[in-house]
């Protein structure tokens, strides 16, 4: 939990201060509405192909492999609004590339250390009613590009992951991690429940004791565990990580690529639907639990515990 | 098989003694009786909110945890038809009292013998097929209550489990084991099929090559391999198994509580209609099964077996 | 790879020389049809109930326990279009016997080899397409006799096994292996896809992303990977494994046959309508596969490069 919330401790709580009920309403109001994307993306205004405009990630294309990479490492590559936007862009881009496997990663120390806490700008005027649905919405749909993407999806998983870009994992076809890994979820924590289809996808990669010990009890698994736990393909050690599992994807990236697209679509069919269902329902489950005073309560109570260490 | 038996073999044994076929048939339905429910159970006229007349349970509630302690530790913990029923019962209560997580152990060096062979009692007057369809029907409610537990439901296996007792783990959230623990299933030998949805859950966990070796070869498991394939979260030494378990139930309990139960109810509910499914199809198997020539020769050759041991 | 293509490599290649691009389309299309079953296979007019007269397995019942064996050891055992119906056969004849579990191993160092890409006789004059439909066709049957299998089915894998041979494992119900045994299913690198329901069967029982490293990307599991992901039951040293593997299946032959048979038939009605769905699928994803220029030029390709070694 350290991991995710440091960064939000200092900027948010100083922020916070001794403030009333009402505020701290507020204050959760806007917490919400960071995850809402901004009206007008500049995202949205990038001219198609040009992928040297990306601000939070970069995005290469070499050797038939597309390249994703989570490029915030000053804020342990947490995904911003504009960083949601960018990524399901690149996704797009990538599923129509010529491109045999596309692979995400994190630049520095951290792959992902989840849904960005600091980007408290955004308040929608509709309230928190419409803010929850609008990033839900938002939540919904990134997951969907997960669960669409047509080719082999790899992640290059190079530091600690946290939240959101742990759960999607299990939407991955390979996942490789270095030893430095750790892969988090705590989503009980804040009072909130789990996303990215690993409701679904972690009961039946790991079953259920060992995956309601991830999603409801906050447990923080090493990459051991989580290679022994099925959600990692292999484990290597930090120093040769890069060198091995790049000479690795450079040898997938020169089979057949119509025949891995193909066999890749097929395992994903079988269950396509069912991840649609599944993520539907994960973020209805999110616009209650973010609406609930429960939610509040336990992200207030958090923040404030936090500031008295 | 010698846990689930030694205990019948006195007292069913001595009184078959050198019986005749009809004799044998007699006594068959006599044990398949035993799972009927009483017709006017005690257990009906508790009053509700007492705890304390459970006579085979014990039900206590503390620090957000109701705890189900399985309680004739002289029979170990052996489920007799009053015993099915009072779980059912504390199920219910614990459902909707206002405790974070419910938690299920058993007193003494057992966990749970399964299903209660001594209970030689009840005989229904509608003869063999009407007996068999009670006992099949009180099975199926029996596992719809653990179906439809809206909590966190957490197993504290601190010793041996035989039977029913081990295929409702698979609809637990969280299975805590003592390296004293052993998982044994030893349906075929007596001539019956898996219940508890273990014909689902078992082979979602595992795979289908590891729970056909438990569900139709009868294979008991340790704590650790049943760790390794899934069946538990995680195994302690027995010398510091309940002091350590009961410091990280503490702590869970101490988690916002409806955002737990929300969580959970997310990953059920994507499966309850199949555990329904599953339930009904396991109950109606059983039926079929305790009527069967060969359920009733297994029984009495296998109690003739042991008598001569 | 090298086991799979080593015996095509000198047939094929020596017949194939400098040859045109219209002849390769023409090797191509006699490698498809080399799954093609004979129009008028010798097969059915084997006398019911007469087993001697297989050619390529050996079928035997002793002790309760239909033995199948792959009986081509100079060919390690690959799977010639008389094997593939010879195999249907027994199957159909062992499920309907008095036998209480039916195993299949193979005769030599080689469990099983594959598909034998030796058999480049069958031309159909139908052309291309209808040979690739042909083919799916019979692929389709042979793996529904698996989904159908009545009772327990126990794979003894007594060396490597290759393609078809490890992807139905996933419909068996034990699988032993010796420790000298490999799981190797090479797909991709001929241009085509999973069948025999790995796709399903596979991803459901180690996770996404250890299947996609088998399935899409080659990797040949050891019998010790194999057994950690859940594709086999438990792994015995070369040594003695025929004698402790005998010794335990003539104990599980010797429980209520009815039970297991019903027991098993618990588990498999749970997903068989799954099964046969994904089946259907996967065969139609091969027929696009076997067509496409991508396969074709996969399977020239490497014929090419072996010749140069």
């Amino acid at each position: 939990m350290l991991d995710f919330v440091n960064k939000a401790k200092w900027d948010a709580w100083n922020s916070l201060g001794n403030m009333t009920q009402d505020n701290a309403r507020q204050s959760y109001i806007e917490l919400v509405s960071s995850l809402v994307p901004a009206e007008t993306s500049p995202v949205n205004e990038i001219s198609p192909g040009s992928t040297s405009i990306y601000e939070t990630i970069e995005v290469t294309t070499k050797d038939n492999i597309t390249k994703i990479m989570f490029n915030r490492p000053k804020k342990k590559n947490a995904i911003s609004i504009k960083m949601y936007n960018e990524i399901m862009k690149a996704l797009e881009e990538a599923g129509k590339d010529d491109s045999a496997i596309t692979v995400l990663t994190g630049n520095g120390n951290y792959y992902c250390s989840g849904n960005d806490l600091n980007n408290f700008t955004q308040i929608s005027p509709g309230g928190a009613e419409e803010t929850a649905k609008n990033s839900a919405e938002m939540l919904k749909n990134f997951v969907q590009h997960f669960i669409d993407f047509p080719k082999p999806l790899i992640a290059v998983v190079n530091g600690p992951a946290v939240g959101i870009s742990v759960t999607v994992l299990g939407l991955f076809d390979i996942v490789y991690a270095t030893d430095q890994a750790t892969f988090h979820t705590p989503f009980s924590t804040l009072g909130q429940c789990p996303e990215g289809c690993s409701s679904y996808t972690f009961p039946k990669l790991m079953g259920l004791a060992k995956a309601t010990e991830m999603l409801l009890f906050n447990k923080k698994l090493t990459a051991a565990e989580a290679c022994s736990q099925g959600l990692v393909t292999e484990v290597f050690p930090d120093s040769t990580f890069q060198k091995e599992v790049w000479a690795r994807l450079k040898a997938y990236a020169n089979l057949p690529k119509k025949s891995l697209a193909v066999s890749k679509q097929l395992i994903r069919n079988m269950e396509k639907e069912k991840l649609y269902e599944v993520n539907s329902q994960e973020c209805e489950c999110l616009v209650e639990r973010w609406l609930s005073e429960e939610c509040m309560n336990a992200i207030m109570s958090f923040l404030q515990k936090k500031s008295k260490l």
